[in-house]
């Protein structure tokens, strides 16, 4: 099998006339004698020209789309259009037949993304999913590439977890009790210490308060590792396992903190942009189209490509929650009542559609809010002076509203108590969070990132269903 | 901030007689003059040097283990033993303090590698478990760089899911049912269209089968992600979660898997060797005087780094089952009924025991064995002719046994599913991957890994809880 060469190194290659094996899949088979054949590492298919008569009638009605193929024969310069080279077969191999009547990815009648989401486990062989996840990979990398080149320590924080990083959340409960006859203790309730881990465990919500324990040696540190919510929410923004990127960073501070995340999202997109761009052209052209079935004023502004360069070309929008809450009282949908949540003053909790009225009418680009009202954020968020506030910062973007929340953290032992205190939050089972406090304590700040939302606006795509392989949702968890 | 330099950018640095701000955690003071301050760039400590006289009393006996201090100097070149370049302080500020009194982690009693598993959240900050995660992130790196300079599609499998990739294996279920008052169906059954995702889910323990799916349309992916087996195994070797890193590759045949798990397994340690030198000769400073507390026969008979680069310039021995059974069968501790199980003939499932011997006696090199008998390996492997065995191949690493186990796959229909009805698997549920067999199958193959099991083996670490930073265990979910 040494010869087997992939169509991506063939249609980068600048030679011709050599011989060599390719294997991948029929996409196309035309005039009993062009087929298109894809192998998965690039989006474009390379063309196998057959001989006419070459091939037995038996064999040819087996070259069918989706069928496995392997073909030795010599790459040359094309006559025909569409490409640069192509292959002129000497011998084929069907290695798996594809019924033409029971396969569901017929290139007739192209599959809406829904009923393809039912055939996830097939859909990677569609065009728009193969783009779909190359892209997915190369922002993965590049994550993970941006943080190494950093001295970042990639932690792979607990996914199974007595705490709830956030106070707040649906959790999943994880067990090997016998859920019909769970052992009782004493007192009626269900008695834990049989549980597998002697207490009761959840999915984590987030790897933040364990990669604080990391920033406090390593300096800086990053989780990206799979988060969960069990959340009864059927929308096209969220889902019950999901990935998550969270920095976490000692003797930085908020101004650090914004720095280090619209540099980290300029950084992956400029990745992809390089290193994607047949996907991403491919992605841009079916966003198009799309678009062209829509009423005006929800089409894109911008094509797929020029949007991603206008994030990296331009600086974020960085204001308080206080600014926006001024620009959004006079605004005119506050005014003329058009947002269903009308801002009447200081404190209310950002709406989606307040978001992006700011990053979609108002700014025209992506926006960092800071400063929130500590009610509205969470426990650990350092508090400002004025009382009010907590240094929080979200980065929200056009199309996926909130794609960053983070904060520089609450260093002081006795601030964090105190707040830990009036929110009911368990304080003597947190004691091991609470030691970053009393041991070395320094500022530091952090983010969390969403993955697949990162994935959704590179993509275009407008359903987070389809930037993860197989998604999780409720009543779904198919394959 | 902005001035702020890491220390391992200072101890690199050729040039000297420049200012810095460094920022970091106290490793200890001495002479009321010279502080070793590490930041968690390196393992390495930056000596700061204090003017006599310059610091209060009062600052003074603030500047303890594991403080954090802020320190503003010029970087010189040092005129003690030990180090190239110092900094000289021009001011110091105390940004967290840490009470002598109460802090766990003094230089003077070296903590037990035991009682720092109990103080998981703080272990970080110790020159052996910071050399161990800068490790495990470099070899988490590498394996990133490995398969994405190859083409491989990056593809993250589900975590929760309600299939059984092995058919076997305890698992741990996922629920948001109240367990204590379960809803139950007509026949008294749990009435799991209740659960959030309308049936029984539990956590992964591998993600092939939906890695197979990917191969089908990418040609080659890998996944890289947490897997969980709910076994009461209380060793050293086993953890309830685990990371675990499974290539699937399409056209591969079991050679092919083979060559590219040996060229995976050199190109990470590899990667260390290059990267994380003073990491690795901390470890194997560490090892060798762990070593002289042991028995001579008990002790390693090569140093760590001498270790890892044998595995680098030696190719693994491959040999069939069938061969290993006869070396066992013949061997010294077989005949003198040493092996706790004697191998009486061909079939028998090979221990610990026998792997070690093959592997540290009789080889004393890594170890490939393939084709398998059927019978001790799971439905999805391919058959060979001879009816008996499979394309199985399981990589054995000295000190840590199986550290690879792969196979190449049965991709024809009829046999795998003759096979899963032979195993009582549920046919009818997995029709999803068996259409991978339908539409387009072709010769594949795939392996997977332990990620933990080889940061044992680099870091030359003999308890697996030591290599991932919060240990789940049977009764331990800590932190």
């Amino acid at each position: 099998m040494s010869q087997r060469v992939k169509v991506k190194q063939i249609l980068l290659d600048e030679n011709t006339n050599y011989d060599v094996v390719v294997k991948g899949w029929i996409r196309s088979f035309r005039n009993n004698q062009f087929i298109a054949l894809n192998d998965g590492s690039t989006n474009n298919n390379l063309q196998i020209v057959l001989e006419p008569d070459s091939i037995t009638p038996d064999i040819l009605k087996r070259l069918t789309t989706g069928a496995a193929i392997s073909v030795k024969g010599a790459v040359i310069p094309s006559l025909g259009k569409g490409q640069r080279v192509e292959v002129k077969a000497a011998e084929l191999e069907i290695l798996g037949d594809c019924d033409p009547e029971k396969y569901p990815l017929q290139l007739k009648n192209r599959p809406s993304l829904e009923y393809l989401r039912e055939i996830a486990h097939l859909r990677f062989r569609t065009n728009t999913f193969g783009a779909i996840f190359r892209v997915r990979h190369a922002l993965a990398f590049a994550v993970h590439k941006f943080f190494n080149e950093r001295g970042f320590v990639y932690l792979h924080t607990p996914i199974i977890t007595a705490s709830d990083a956030e106070g707040a959340g649906e959790m999943f409960h994880v067990t090997t009790l016998d859920i019909k006859n769970p052992p009782l203790g004493e007192n009626g309730e269900i008695d834990y210490k049989e549980d597998f881990f002697g207490k009761a465990t959840n999915l984590t919500v987030s790897g933040q308060l364990e990669g604080e324990l990391g920033a406090m040696a390593f300096g800086d540190i990053y989780t990206f590792g799979p988060t969960f919510r069990a959340e009864n929410s059927n929308t096209a923004r969220h889902l019950a396992e999901f990935w998550m990127i969270e920095p976490e960073m000692a003797f930085y501070d908020l101004e650090d903190n914004m720095n280090l995340a619209e540099a980290f999202i300029k950084s992956v997109i400029g990745y992809v942009l390089e290193n994607n761009r047949e996907d991403l052209e491919f992605l841009a052209q079916r966003l198009e189209e799309e678009d062209k079935q829509k009423p005006q004023q929800e089409r894109s502004e911008l094509g797929l490509i020029p949007k991603l360069e206008f994030v990296l070309n331009n600086e974020f929008e960085r204001l308080t929650y206080t600014e926006a809450i001024d620009i959004l009282k006079n605004s005119k949908p506050n005014k003329t009542k058009k947002f269903n949540y009308i801002i009447e003053e200081w404190g209310a909790d950002l709406q989606s559609e307040h978001e992006r009225f700011l990053v979609e009418k108002h700014f025209r680009k992506p926006v960092i809010l800071t400063d929130y009202p500590k009610a509205i954020k969470a426990f650990y968020m350092k508090q400002n002076e004025d009382g009010k506030t907590v240094r929080a910062m979200d980065i929200l973007f056009p199309g996926i509203g909130e794609i960053v929340g983070g904060s520089q953290r609450e260093e002081n032992y006795d601030k964090l108590v105190t707040r830990m205190e009036e929110m009911h939050l368990p304080v003597n089972e947190m004691s091991w969070y609470l030691d970053t406090r009393r041991f070395g304590a320094c500022p530091h700040a952090g983010f969390g990132l969403g993955f697949e939302r990162l994935v959704l606006f590179v993509t275009g795509m407008g359903n987070i269903r389809d930037v993860i392989p197989f998604p999780r949702t409720p009543k779904s968890a198919e394959f």
